[in-house]
């Protein structure tokens, strides 16, 4: 069990065997109300079905992360009783997480919580940190809190019916945090996927999720609310935001991460911080993990990736801030002329490396 | 000059001379936008001339203070450009702070903001402890957050021109406060309140502010959450939201209070904590300072305000939590049985003491 320091409240990460003991490790489930995704009700109604009473069920889609689309949400749990001494409990990926963390954090002007990750990159990533983010018109995860759930209960066990592209998402964020963490993870890592198959996939991403939180850990703990060092964590969004965006959504997040730390890589050897070596390999070595997505990356417009870029709200003024780096284990933050050194690199970036 | 203790972050009171004075206070002007109340630009559009191009201009109604009325507000924040190294100045009263606050608070995961409170409500009460209140659906005041200012700037010059009302609305969180001090600073408040007039009144405008929000700090530096002492800061709320509520605020919040203090004090005769005398005292000497909304509330659907009663979100489980009174200086938190004390208590203090 890991401990996380947090100011509101430090708060734990347990691993439990599977889904129904996960439910049962819940505080005061007699004053629970539990919001959960669709799919999760279909894939595990049975497990469910002792809380459905108690079930909002919501549709895990990236619309549902706006004032319009959750409004409903708080309706019901108010007209269905939750009060300010109740607990709210999300049973879901990263949308489920996003919206119920922020509507912990403001209704009653703070609900105590619990969290069940249901994915990869939740398990793996979003589940500590404390982060919400709600997107409001154009503009992405523009409107947030840090507001941490009481307790995350890790279910593994759940990981293993999860479509392809799902892993694949988390994937992202688990090869960024070890390519963060330095070239020894990261190459355990390319290793491990390298050897995955249906049999050892449960033990291999319980291992990886684990791993993740470990690397991630000291820099929430150092930096809760993102002034300094956490932004590293950032290294591949600034980006991978934009390619999300401008696809629509059609780039899964965490495969839209990898495509950006691509790009972010590209950008430091334009820059003279990394080597065309550098980036030549983890080209090479990330392929696996976007494919086909490079291909939507290439239909996408310019000149909207370029907009969202800019919009992007770790950017004041001109410039952009860019999470940048020298290889495994050693990025750092930078300010990027936006005109001469941003635009050619990405322009470059998608049309010409994403194209041999 | 006070210093208010808060979590996120220490934050002052200041006195200015007037208006200007306050705007020249502001800190980080160039990178400011300011949401002021519509009301004040009509009554001192010369003075806000030089900021004219850096406002966004609201309503100041309790509509406003909804996702869907507001979400066209963080749009236009974000088209026009505001980042997270800007500053957002809120100019207005109650409605205002709590829409400022509450977008503040999200907007970028947490944005430096400053304070103008323009009415006597907002500069005696609301403009220290931190809180946003904002509605949803029928829902009053159970979505918001704690997120201080950075500084309050207070200008007495502008309470000089506000309708009368206003100042009355002010007067019930200023008499409230001094109730809950003690008898010597609730008998002086009287006093000058009677002697109060179109001369006297800036000064004794400015010297009740400052009292009054000496009264407050000590309970919002000890429980900035609300989880304990500050409560009793709810004397006469439990029952001042449901008559706001039931009016569809037709009546002025702090004259709900005035009229929440009593019926808590009618209660508080019912369950043998205060004497009869002392809650006929307080009847008579407070009559002016609600009059004619007494006749407004004796209108007003008893089920109805019955309902918002219980749905406040001070109240878990059947029992209600009520501020009760000793006399002056004298309140505590009590559970009050619903239908067998409170809802007599109400319907009595209603149809029978304000009809005398």
């Amino acid at each position: 069990m890991l401990t996380i320091k947090s100011r509101d409240r430090n708060y734990t990460v347990q691993v439990c065997a599977d889904l129904p003991a996960a439910l049962q490790s819940v505080s005061r489930p007699e004053r629970a109300l539990y919001l959960v995704d669709r799919a999760m009700i279909q894939l595990y109604g049975p497990a469910l079905a002792g809380i459905a009473e108690q079930c909002v069920v919501l549709e895990a889609k990236e619309e549902q992360k706006s004032f319009e689309q959750f409004t409903p949400v708080f309706l019901e749990l108010l007209q269905r009783g939750l009060k300010r001494d109740g607990v709210l409990v999300v049973i879901g990926g990263g949308v489920l997480q996003d919206i119920g963390c922020f509507i912990a954090s403001v209704l009653f002007r703070g609900l105590y919580w619990e969290l069940v990750p249901t994915t990869l990159l939740a398990q793996a990533d979003s589940c500590i940190g404390s982060k919400s983010s709600i997107n409001i018109g154009p503009y992405k995860n523009q409107i947030g809190t840090f507001y941490p759930p009481g307790r995350v209960l890790l279910t593994s066990s759940i990981l293993r019916t999860l479509p392809g592209d799902e892993i694949r998402s988390g994937l992202g964020e688990v090869i960024k945090l070890q390519l963060l963490h330095g070239p020894d993870g990261f190459d355990e890592l390319m290793a491990d996927l390298a050897a995955m198959n249906a049999e050892n996939q449960p033990a291999l991403l319980t291992k990886w999720v684990l791993r993740s939180l470990a690397v991630k850990q000291p820099y929430i703990e150092a930096d809760e609310f993102d002034r300094g060092i956490r932004n590293l964590l950032n290294y591949g969004h600034t980006f991978g935001h934009a390619y999300e965006s401008a696809t629509h959504f059609g780039i899964p997040h965490g495969i839209a991460v990898i495509l950006g730390m691509l790009t972010a890589t590209h950008l430091s050897v334009r820059l003279g911080l990394a080597t065309p070596e550098h980036f030549a390999d983890l080209k090479k070595r990330l392929a696996p993990w976007h494919q086909p997505y490079g291909a939507t990356l290439q239909q996408a417009d310019l000149a909207a990736i370029f907009t969202a870029i800019r919009h992007d709200k770790k950017n004041t003024g001109d410039a952009v801030n860019c999470i940048l780096t020298a290889g495994p284990g050693r990025m750092e933050k930078r300010r990027v002329d936006f005109q001469h050194e941003l635009m050619p690199s990405v322009t470059a970036f998608i049309q010409q490396e994403l194209a041999q």
